[in-house]
């Protein structure tokens, strides 16, 4: 099949390399004119405005946006006035699935099909198999299942149905994901506290090993504690970019109780911090009616 | 190697037909007549009583208890003043660390070696390939790695360190287990609460396949969907056996703060109870200060 392929970052550029390993021809566009080389130097063809690549393509076009998701609805805006009826549009990116939903009915308004899939399984997923988890409309999902067949894992894609279901599932997956990071990592923070002497390479590889909890999340840190045994070289820091809060916050609409993913959610927010206005306002409140000492700033 | 195998239960059972398939001559006796007997049809010599277990082998002799845990200080008593210096006591069911370090301790001063194993991986991994977290005096070792090495899947076994390490390691290993359990549970309480319909089945089936999640919980899951899509025949109790709390517990003598873990804890306690005087109490403080309606009992 040809493929526009819209953003060529980490995400992007893997992907597209995984396409022509499977046979689809790749039409490459980014902002950035280096990478869309660098993606031609695989077999891709390269255009240089979004016009020349949905004129390089006939109808049905499938065009795959793999963009950061506050540039989404730019590319859309710029991109589908010269598409033409029955063009699919997927987006595979990080979105919440409440716009998903939007883009898919005013798309749906100029007869253009949308389909929200979330990805996971990060860049070597993209590249040699990855795991999606697609909604849109079931006419434009018969046409580019293919697609997700040749580039994912062995059963590692599923059309959930409506618009939006794909973001959503990737929205709880990562809630999910936050909970499951949380406890790991607390547990590491139990054995790294105790008055024994655990060499944490050697713990990840046995749980990793026949265990209850054996995941990919636990290989992960086998691997990184081999490179640095007691992560000394990181700061616990837990950034994070929006899923974990998009789930918490749809629990609350839902009147849901998810507070083991809230909590964990709650914990990367503190680390986030030095100190905390929290723990300055305890502190003054024992000293006030206790006496206790407080520590100086 | 010869292995003097006390208790035949689930978990017992199976590990004795483990030993046998690897080339070891089990010596088997529980208080149930019935089991011993099931187990001499795998191959196991049958005994009656401890004394006789002991005598049937020669030191340095090894005794693997697999008991529940409030027995297994009842059998050291009986047993330990038969054995002789230089045998071998493997403990490997779910006791607290600071047992295990108390009874290395009193089993030492008798010139018995005791070693305490945190075992994980169900009866499947019992029968054919376990988990080991292996804490214990390191000479002791030396001895019965061969056996560990046998019953446990590849690289499925840590000699962890001194007494007590081994069932240290597996009680944070079912914390973080019982993080990720709530975890998933949430995610999928937010899933059935949505305006999407989801099969749950194929939703685990695609988490397992390529995602960031993937997993023996998520596996499970996939299972317990097939044979049950929406859980309609389990009532959503969870109950627990100890050593989540003795995480949390931990966690508190060091002053660590494990909150996603402790969170899951409490959810457990949480869904023991129809209601709660927590809801009583709120319920009744809104009435009181706001008019807010009570739902009568």
């Amino acid at each position: 099949m040809k493929v526009g392929l819209i953003g060529l970052g980490k995400m992007g550029m893997n992907l597209g390399q995984n396409l022509i390993d499977h046979g689809h021809d790749v039409v490459a566009f980014d902002l950035n004119a280096q990478a869309v080389e660098e993606m031609k130097t695989y077999g891709a063809q390269s255009t240089t405005t979004m016009q020349e690549l949905v004129q390089s393509m006939e109808t049905p076009r499938i065009v795959w946006i793999m963009v950061p998701h506050h540039v989404v609805d730019s590319v859309i805006s710029e991109i589908s006035p010269i598409m033409s009826k029955g063009d699919i549009i997927i987006e595979a990116g990080n979105s919440h699935y409440k716009e998903s939903i939007r883009r898919h009915d005013e798309l749906k308004e100029i007869g253009i099909s949308f389909m929200d899939v979330g990805t996971s399984g990060g860049m070597e997923g993209a590249r040699n198999g990855a795991c999606y988890m697609i909604g849109g409309d079931p006419e434009a999902w018969t046409i580019v299942e293919p697609i997700f067949q040749d580039t994912s894992v062995e059963n590692g894609y599923l059309y959930a149905g409506k618009a939006g279901s794909g973001h959503y599932l990737k929205m709880v997956h990562n809630g999910i994901e936050y909970g499951m990071m949380a406890s790991i990592g607390e547990g590491f923070e139990v054995l790294e506290k105790s008055d024994f002497e655990f060499d944490y390479e050697k713990v990840a590889r046995v749980w990793n090993n026949g265990s209850v909890i054996r995941s990919w999340l636990i290989e992960l840190m086998e691997h990184a504690f081999s490179k640095d045994s007691k992560l000394e070289d990181i700061k616990g820091v837990m950034n994070s970019s929006g899923e974990g809060r998009w789930t918490v916050e749809e629990a609350f609409d839902l009147q849901t109780a998810t507070p083991v993913i809230a909590m964990s959610l709650l914990m990367r927010y503190r680390s986030q911090e030095n100190d905390t206005f929290t723990g300055k306002v305890v502190a003054a409140l024992r000293n006030e009616f206790g006496g206790h000492a407080v520590e100086k700033k």
